[in-house]
């Protein structure tokens, strides 16, 4: 309909008009919550339109199929496309990460891996050795070894890291400060119904994607577990909007989300948050979305892991009951890990941290190591074909351990070497994970908090292991130890550590032994995991109840309802709605006596994000409640189309215009943005159960009501701030609605 | 207080006593559900009292701890006994199974297994044969060969089967008739919040245990895992009447259920349903009733699988892109198994069917066989060590076939009669299971689902096989398999199967993967088995939409609100309360001008369960909610305490008395048994939101208002009634409330 002009025609559409959807009525500001109610009521309806229409032709029913298959459309197309990045991250990240120590003549784009595949010169011993892979030193100096080279080899090493946390900061700086992070706290609060515009666009994906790369390569002690979550995420937002289904609904896209999220990382325990709003068929399509990411993951990087788990292994000794007692400690050790603050130093620049960790991993092989490679080396158990120097026992250098009666256990020098290292490392990862998490790089805790629960755990098995070596006569071994029996995995101990820390890091449930069960195929070990992930979940609890994710929400004010921590204070609503005593009086509109004038004067004085409709002053008998966006968009929109309406202008909720005396202008019909069934619940309401409808219905407001009177309303907002007060917190941390 | 006498005293003590806990207000009647709202503050309540009390003496504090840990004592408790209940299943199953057979002379309790295990005459081969074990025949006859020992065998083998089953349906009929069936169904009703008193009790406990073991050795086709979980959850019940925190709430109780429930099967399926309104250390609770049980069962039954997990079974060649075909026809074989309908021939005699079962079952060694076992068989992988007539290929006979490059898949005779026994097998198991449910003796459906899967896997399994050994120029076999190659693995097609039909039966979302994974400890496998139990479980939907538990729940009409099932429809609360439009007036009662005799009228001219309490006939301003149970029990407690009380005594809902005149009787206060904080909806809400309300938080009611005013109720029972009337079902079904 045009802007002005015909009157006549457009005062004939007036009575439908107001019935029709006004544009804009129904979106949200940015930094609001949505309402899920009414986002969900909004998708059933346009359901039903497109099943009612479905028979009348071949083309309507062509579209309710495309609609109805359009969510396993979004999963795949997600699916391939988060796969695919996957990959690409992994491979550009392995290159550019050998590429701080060389590179490979005869293919520049080969890592150190592939380049050495095709050489026929080298036996399996030495397989990362060969002629056509040369490091810096080589191609500079002309000479492979001597000091000279190795200084090189070290200053090219910290060169690229620099070079690569330069590049990563300053792209997420001026292109895309959302990228920055795991990004996971703010994917929690955007599923739990908050608008962060931009936060899943295709800026932050590519940016992300970029810096995720070259944050890996810089060699910062970070994992890209959980950015991989953010892009994946970004790219189910993306393709949602091919698909009216979900482009126009804030709740279906938060779907999509959700099964993202869950596909990508169950292990970020987005699930149990998820699981209250989202219908059960998310499972499947997560699956599904996760199964088609790995298939496109496998085929790009086919020399990755084939198997479909991270870090599998296979332990051929059964464990003690006396190994409960380290599995314990290193329960201990990953509860308080978990408790560490991270990222509480912002102010230090990227390119120190950067500097710092190059120069001081370098010496160290297992810092200088790729993080994953390491894990899986910590849990591998010694076998006779493994070459690595935390297996050279002595009886290993026959190759006979694994099937002899492997009766010698002594450690070489060597194992004691790399204990040594592998307290370094320890220590080194400690204090520079604490620091790099909460630098303005894409960052995940994952795989870092693997990493030192894995080293710590290995060190704790070697330990035990050559206790129970030579304390066989002990009464603890003696039952279980024959004499010089190899009854220990020091393996297992990494694998319970890595469960441990991660675990105090996330404060998962359950969940995080199945994940560890996934990413190990370890289904023997269900007690060990069990005892150690539960110590640190306690040792974790009892210095704060919440995850790193949680603190960082609380610490960014999102308008987050935790769905594991319970509320058990005995407030009332009554003591929580506003107005409270001594406040103003709650600003509401009355169904059918506002002017214009007196709508916009309630909207200019005050900053509610909506407002009750009530019967009458007297009565405050309750009708609905009307969005204040809504009203102003209304108000404007009939400005814009009708010129009947003007400053005194009658505005009704009703379905019926009131009787208005003969000379007063047209009245401005709103009862089509009124929402006719708001939440109330009475004033004598113990607040723990408003915060469970809150968080069970996802609601934005409550309004509250005594004997069938409005007294109050309570938002998202004052519950959040009531609980922070409760928990004596700054209750104005809160910031967002 | 003593019931008369001391008029003084009870008098002075008159408004204390109406304001503290009336006995017996609160609890419920059979068959009636519970208020989830209500119990779980009640629990808070109780919670916050100890809590505060605790500083006060050590005596508190103990009192507290002991609350604190009650949880984990059931749990352990429970997990225990469930445990070794499972493992006194087991043995005694086993052993009554052979005593079908044969016994062990040389000791009368051992089974045919453990009897030949100390023999030292037997080889590897042989295992089950030795001389302590006699046959019926052998004893009797003194032969163990001859037609005339077979015949006697296969008497007397129909005649064990015969007396057990016999035993087994007369102790559930005299003694415990809550005992038949699965209970999964029952206990789903139960944990949603539904009272059936004595279903968790010790008789059904006992009489479910022994006849379980029963029905099993009687060879009927059914499983003995979803009893178990009745059997389990009976434990949790009557452990939790040990500790005051569970045996006191409803809800409480019914947390216990869950964790017992989710920990002995989250394969039934009641995990989904439970998690709405459990609070999340459930499942950390669960894992750990899990592990208690299966330590109990392990050290019960050593001899039984040592691992963790039901099947385990390692493949080692992988799975072709080609072999997705079969893999979903077994997927929509599975589906048209879920689509079947169970137990619909209730009068066919426990005893006929038993009969026929053993006539049958004995001349085919797939039918004989202990269910469980046969699975165990058909799963595995033919290897060189595999003495099955199923793995009678020709160059097994050299015993090289695994290790060599296994040129020769050449079938003998001995798999060509084995394909016509599993034939057989199929089609008898089909029917017979098909029977067996709904006999009045317990039963579960998952393994008889898992065996008839995996013998129509393994059979299509074997056809491809051969097909691909004599095809093998084929387009579809020349890619992947070499001339002659072992490309196919049998035991996989079997797995798929089983699973493809326990997905049909049960309606598991992607839990049954999870299911699966964890009984076999195949994670290489997830595609073929998604893609299977994603047709079984798109064709099980295509003829009808619900599970055999749910269809079970609907046939009896407990009030059970599916979590799966999406409400679509446009109704609104208005159209689905009551009154209905031409029905008499809502009873309500005011809340200060009713007398006792009012009362008692309204109470007994009705049979609601609950009366909305308004401010008066005019306003109709909702105060609270009244249920009829509680009214009752304090108008009982008030006449028998307090001599004042009479027929036109003023009955008072508010905090102080009405005015009275001066003559009248003293007046009743009911405040403390008025719900002040009831549930309310307005008229306009779709009945959507109306049914997620009751789903996510349990309700049993709920009031409708418009503008304030109290139109009518909704309970439900009225929301069941109008699903089954949008479904076109008939909704007189719906029993219960």
């Amino acid at each position: 309909m045009s802007n002005g002009g015909n009157a006549a025609s457009s005062s004939t559409h007036l009575l439908d008009l107001l019935d029709e959807p006004i544009p804009g009525v129904g979106t949200y500001d940015d930094f609001h919550t949505i309402d899920w109610v009414r986002e969900k009521c909004k998708d059933r309806e346009r359901h039903r339109k497109i099943n009612s229409k479905k028979k009348e032709s071949a083309w309507e029913f062509t579209k309710s199929l495309y609609d109805a298959w359009s969510g396993w459309l979004v999963v795949t197309l997600t699916g391939l496309a988060s796969g695919a990045l996957a990959g690409v991250i992994d491979i550009a990240a392995d290159w550019m990460n050998d590429l701080k120590e060389g590179v490979c003549l005869s293919a520049l784009w080969f890592n150190h891996e592939q380049c050495c595949w095709g050489s026929n010169e080298t036996t399996f011993a030495e397989r990362d050795k060969c002629p056509q892979w040369k490091t810096w030193a080589e191609l500079i100096l002309g000479q492979a070894e001597g000091p000279g080279s190795y200084i090189m080899n070290y200053f090219m090493y910290t060169y690229w890291a620099l070079a690569f946390a330069f590049l990563a900061v300053s792209l997420v700086k001026v292109f895309a400060p959302y990228a920055c992070g795991s990004g996971i706290p703010e994917i929690k609060t955007i599923l739990s119904g908050f608008i962060i515009r931009g936060y899943l666009g295709k800026w932050t994906l590519m940016i992300k994607t970029i810096t995720l790369v070259l944050a890996v390569a810089s060699g910062l002690s970070l994992g890209k577990e959980g950015p991989l979550v953010h892009v994946a995420c970004c790219c189910g937002n993306i393709f949602s909007y091919l698909f009216p289904k979900y482009s126009k609904n804030e709740a279906k896209k938060r779907e999509v989300g959700g099964w993202v999220g869950v596909a990508v990382a169950a292990r970020a325990r987005v699930h149990d948050e998820v699981s209250y709003y989202f219908p059960l068929k998310t499972l499947w399509r997560s699956f599904f979305a996760a199964l088609v990411a790995a298939f496109v993951l496998r085929s790009i990087n086919p020399f990755g892991n084939s198997r479909l788990v991270l870090f599998y292994v296979e332990y051929h000794t059964p464990w003690y009951l006396f190994e409960l007692f380290p599995f314990i400690l290193l329960g201990v050790f990953g509860g308080l890990w978990g408790s560490t603050r991270f990222g509480k130093y912002p102010v230090l620049e990227v390119i120190a941290v950067a500097a710092i960790t190059a120069i001081v991993a370098f010496p160290n092989p297992y810092t200088r190591q790729n993080t994953s490679e390491l894990i899986k080396e910590l849990f591998t158990d010694c076998g006779p074909l493994e070459s690595s120097q935390l297996c050279q026992y002595r009886s290993q250098m026959n190759g006979s351990r694994a099937f002899s009666d492997a009766t010698e256990a002594t450690a070489t020098p060597g194992v004691y070497s790399a204990m040594w290292q592998l307290c370094l490392a320890l220590i080194f990862k400690i204090i520079m994970t604490i620091f790099t998490f909460g630098l303005k790089v894409p960052s995940g805790l994952f795989i870092p908090s693997m990493a030192i629960g894995a080293i710590a755990g290995r060190i704790v098995g070697i330990a035990v292991e050559q206790l129970a070596y030579y304390h066989h006569d002990w009464f603890l071994f003696k039952e279980w130890c024959e004499v010089g029996a190899d009854c220990i995995t020091p393996g297992l101990y990494a694998m319970v550590g890595a469960a441990a820390c991660l675990g105090g890091v996330t404060r998962m449930t359950v969940s995080l032994v199945v994940i560890v069960f996934e990413l190990t195929g370890g289904l023997e070990y269900i007690v060990p995991l069990m005892a150690a992930v539960m110590t640190s979940k306690w040792v974790g609890d009892a210095f704060g109840r919440e995850g790193i994710y949680e603190a960082h929400i609380r610490l960014n004010g999102y308008p987050f309802l935790d769905a594991k921590e319970e509320f058990t204070h005995t407030t009332l609503a009554s003591e929580v709605m506003r107005p409270r005593p001594g406040d103003p009086p709650l600003a509401v509109l009355t169904q059918d006596d506002l002017t214009v004038e007196d709508l916009q004067t309630v909207i200019n004085e005050t900053s509610y994000n909506g407002f009750p409709v009530i019967v009458s002053k007297e009565s405050q008998r309750l009708v609905g409640f009307a969005l204040r966006r809504d009203i102003t968009i209304a108000i404007e929109n009939a400005r814009r189309k009708q010129e009947g309406i003007v400053r005194n202008s009658r505005v009704y909720f009703t379905q019926h215009a009131p009787t208005l005396p003969a000379d007063s202008p047209r009245p401005l019909k709103l009862r089509s943005i009124l929402d006719m069934s708001p939440f109330t619940v009475t004033d004598h309401t113990p607040m723990e159960i408003v915060v469970d409808i809150f968080r069970k219905l996802g609601l934005r407001q409550c309004l509250v009501t005594h004997n069938g009177r409005l007294l109050g309303i309570i938002t998202k907002k004052d519950i959040l701030r009531h609980m922070a007060q409760m928990a004596n917190l700054d209750p104005e941390s809160i910031m967002f609605n």
